[in-house]
């Protein structure tokens, strides 16, 4: 009878009941004379939030993936060398679609549990058809492994060596919930999608967009209708869309800016850093491992605790489910079984994520696996009563 | 940002969401020739809830405390003798409403902690003037301490000794929880309300009315209106109400015993215990004692957890309130401070409970009560793993 | 398919999408410590709601039944004489609980379509026994005829006298809708109910209670334990109720409160007489008369349309809800069969009641009426184009 | 205070408040095992109401828009000669989105009013070059002028020739609404949108594609990825889909397919005939026409009413949205004032449309239109009291 089911995945994650009651709606007039008094203080709204108030703000009704290729689409040609880091499945994902739509793809390999290589980076605008490269595309939070990589390392590379190459980030689970400025790092591209930090179901995407890469987006010869910038642009300006917007979620996003701003953008990094954290001290009660193979690149979002050898993390995935109504994450691919990921973003709190991790316990228990019942949600309770918020300052290193 | 905050009072209790779902509802005509299809199978249901197939079931929109009044004013009249025991601060102020009413209250008072004092009642009715008695009032779960008095034993007493007296039976916070009765334990009038068991919204009450004590209301002089229970039939007979009836909670309480029914009422039973069970094992491993003197009495819909000397109950609820967004029950009067209660009733899993002693653990540590966080947390869990589903034969013993 | 239906009963009324959205909510912590943040700005709003600054107002999860037997039982001793004109079902009804809650009745039986008798008071009250009347019962807006009251008349007509009666009203289907004034009018006990113009669901009535009747009622010597005022004033002044309230339409009435006042509660009365004279407009171009006897004393809020000889009203209505998906008020009792009643209060605009009109037309068409089918919304087309908001010097004459 | 205003534009249509109750939900595990058993019969239920047994369905996150993209690009390749008439707003776009995505464009353009030339088909098909062509778009219901093309007629032509060109329809504004018979009328590719005949919000296309089409898009060679079928066919088979997908839709989705099924999809039509006929005797009654230049082609999901020499139809729309909380459809482009917009699809009934009319006569009234008020409500409620349902077998004809 329970419901809602207890959710701990990376993704879509729990909804403010306030968004919620917002979404509870009739449908409107998207043409309608006052209908610009909603949207435009979305995009105002959304640069904040992105921290790019020189960037131009894109809403489109699709998925994250679909802001991927918009990113992709808008601003380069068929042909062009993009370089992409992959070390998970989104990392990878993304790599395989720019395959898809046909640019020279560079895709490094990368270990999964590492972050993306900078040093590499570095090394690689040193070689000689370096200038070929039009794109580097970087996946903040890899959300398959639990791993952030470090955008603003990557901005100060392709300065260092004066590269003119486009940063595109997928920010899709880490906006609006770990730092991230568009500005301030430089960023061409960001990608959010709404069922993450912006705490809202499945179905809108925003991307940001530099005036450098609206720049680029004026002679890319990549053929784009849906997600083209210019035609969004135009309509936009006046506070109207293309073609028919999806109104009840423009309606749950205005409520859930209105709650990130209440809190403050800062505030929910650091409020998303120290419920990580308590997860991480629970972890490591457990005598376990995370994925992210150090510390410091450890996400602030998910994270993916490795099973003992010799048990499967889709074992404890089908036991929390199956037992006990709830939701965790599934090793996709290259570590699939090796570990279940909690998911510890947006709408969390200190409670909620003890109750995720008694829920892990109890299933880790069920499954045979050694831990001491409690010891997890006992580290994670002395944590947070001692925590003082992080200095802001080092919210992303 | 956290909304809806955690919730464990002993009611208003959390709603499933497929119940919030179905009171989302525009307003509906209350004389439409299909309301009764709405109507009459929530009568014929609540029987089935109430275990009083030979019973009549009234449905007032009002609280509890108004289902209080209907027992006593359809069935007895101004000076009558009434018994009730009270122990608590429902029990207390169910005894005052009817010293408010105009009845001869012999009121019981009974240590806080203890149930009703089936052995005294059964030496009362040997007294000379026993035979004045018209009504015996059990609070069957008393809120305010966590204590669940043996209502099957009340009846055996009174049959024992052939009195004719009513029992009346305030069951708000256990009915469609813990085990109860209506038709088996001879119970006479059976009080329900929306908020507990039934997993609504506050604002109806249900009154579950035996063939003797509807036999009773046909003489009984006191004067009552509103929740008249002559008044009341006629129009149910038909599907209708004689005033305009709550709808909203009504298409709430299709879906609500839907719900109850889809799990069935004794599995239900069985769930409150293991659920309260844990909780009790979670207090035992902090070292901590719960109000029930004795097990036995243990609710298994409110714990009373005991503070030790020196801490203030008041302060746990009031540092998890603020700082965790998490409701407890406080102690009422005789035991304010001196404890705090966890809910446990209504829609609950292991998950959820285990978030509430979690909450618990790190209020109480906040305050500096020495407890061992996670301990509780760990003690449940490993006592729900290893949990039977409790033989219902003992469900209520 | 269509849901909702069309509703066009005097309430329930429909409820703005921005209540309904508001009444979405998980439950709340009915202890918690902001908890009076929420409710006392509900007693203060209500005041100027029901102009009665100098008044105390109670708020009960009950029907506006209730808040009947709260009015009497609170100020009254049993056997206390009290007057109420009958000239409709509910002030029928009235009079009937007056009998069945003992006191001296003096039921002065109306012609249906008639108003208060307020000539009658004042012959009434040179009587040698006038003395005795404690309490004078006046329904403001009877709606079942759709007939007000000119409760301002009764007022002076007992000042006049020097009579200390007294004076409640019947406010259910009239307050928040056409004019009422609590103070200025001296009403001593005025009784509304949520679901007509509160715009709420059904299951809270509030009573607005003179200085001169809190008075009474300490002395008033009825048994009373739900309703009863003391009790509830003292939780209510500390922000909280004796009992459990009704959280979930304690959160809808701040948002219709919030709704009412931004419109302006004058404002709102002169849209329901704007509204409700289009319907009569509509009446008069299909030829037919409403219940009323007296345009003056014609109901902004129902309209009782009486069907022409040889036809049955029971079944305009019938095949209104059969064929087109919309409900009327049925002719009760007395005027069964005779009349269809049109609700038009609450939230309503222009469009609304057009196609209220409209399912009239083409229901009684169906019946064989012979009316002009569109003959009635081109009236009320008409004068609403031309229609000057009412002076409101004149809203109640 | 109206909330909703009402909606009478040809999508976002009302929807039930059936299906905004299912889309009331917290978010939930898109892996989850039990998530297919909701998937999975979605994409079956779709087929029946496309009439398209023998298709496969793709859903997208996405506007209608999207489906005309992905069509369009997983079965041509660049260059492609596409044949396309424009006759209306969204029929030219769907012409310049082809032109956008690098296809051999041939646009031809038609009078608004009139609907895709079949004959010219004809003619154009005996032309030597007639073998280059790959694809007839047809958009079924052109939104703009309420102008239904016979698309069973492009095939028989298509037949005739022997032409294997792909014939793709944008049937947004018409598919659960007006006949549609995907497999019977031998369509390649149909594009339907959330927010029209299925009664949801924005934000979900539906793609239905014969194994022709099928076949084709495993060479076509434009770059894609978003919309790529392969990709979606890949993981809706086990009933999951390749990114995140809007589980709020789906909900919804399940719950407008069970009330469409329940009525029937071959009754829907028929209401749709039959409503639409009533607004259509309005206009006539008016003494105006409608955009439509012949009543065979007139649609029944939207009418577009011309206005007189020497008015606005813009002044209408914008009276009827500031005075009387009304939204119709604007005239766009090419017939901007001339017209204005009567949407009638999704849920709907008489008294429903009858305040459409309703509100279209008053607002024209305020502009100084020269109609009889009341007459096209008059009209309307004429013939549908006499309507019988129209044979199914000239629903389209």
């Amino acid at each position: 009878m329970t419901e809602p089911k207890h959710l701990f995945i990376p993704g879509p994650t729990n909804i403010p009941d306030r968004v919620r009651r917002s979404m509870n709606l009739a449908m409107e007039d998207i043409r309608a004379p006052d209908f610009p008094e909603l949207t435009k203080p979305l995009f105002r709204d959304l640069k904040t939030v992105f921290k790019g108030e020189n960037s131009e703000i894109f809403i489109f009704p699709s998925s994250g993936t679909g802001a991927w290729e918009a990113a992709l689409t808008n601003t380069l040609s068929p042909g062009d060398k993009v370089i992409v880091a992959s070390f998970g499945q989104f990392s990878m994902l993304w790599a395989k679609m720019c395959r898809d739509l046909g640019f020279d793809t560079e895709e490094w390999e990368v270990e999964w549990g590492e972050a993306f290589p900078v040093a590499r980076l570095e090394e690689r605008l040193t070689q000689s058809d370096a200038e070929d490269i039009k794109a580097v595309l970087v996946c903040q939070n890899e959300t398959a492994t639990g791993v952030t990589s470090d955008v603003a390392a990557v901005r100060r590379t392709l300065d260092a060596a004066g590269h003119p190459a486009l940063l595109m980030v997928d920010g899709i689970s880490s906006i609006a919930s770990v730092e991230f400025r568009m500005d301030d790092w430089g960023v061409d591209m960001a990608i959010a999608g709404s069922q993450k930090g912006l705490m809202l179901p499945t179905g809108l995407s925003v991307l940001a967009v530099s005036q450098k890469a609206l720049e680029a987006s004026k002679t890319a010869q990549c053929r784009r209708s849906y997600f083209d910038l210019a035609w969004h642009a135009g309509a936009n300006e006046q506070g109207y869309f293309p073609y028919t917007p999806a109104t009840q979620l423009l309606r749950g996003l205005r409520t859930s800016l209105d709650i990130i701003l209440e809190e403050g953008v800062e505030n929910i990094w650091a409020r998303h850093y120290r419920l990580a954290e308590g997860v991480r001290r629970a972890v490591h009660a457990w005598g376990l491992e995370y994925c992210a193979r150090r510390p410091e690149i450890a996400s602030d979002t998910v994270t993916g605790v490795m099973v003992p050898e010799g048990f499967d993390g889709a074992e404890v995935i089908k036991t929390a489910y199956a037992k006990y109504n709830t939701s965790f994450g599934a090793g996709l691919t290259k570590v699939a079984g090796k570990l279940f990921r909690i998911g510890h973003l947006g709408m969390l709190d200190e409670v909620k994520i003890l109750s995720g991790i008694a829920a892990a316990e109890i299933a880790m228990r069920d499954c045979g696996i050694e831990i001491q019942a409690g010891s997890g949600v006992g580290a994670a309770i002395e944590y947070f009563r001692g925590a003082d918020e992080r200095p802001l300052a080092s919210a992303a290193e």
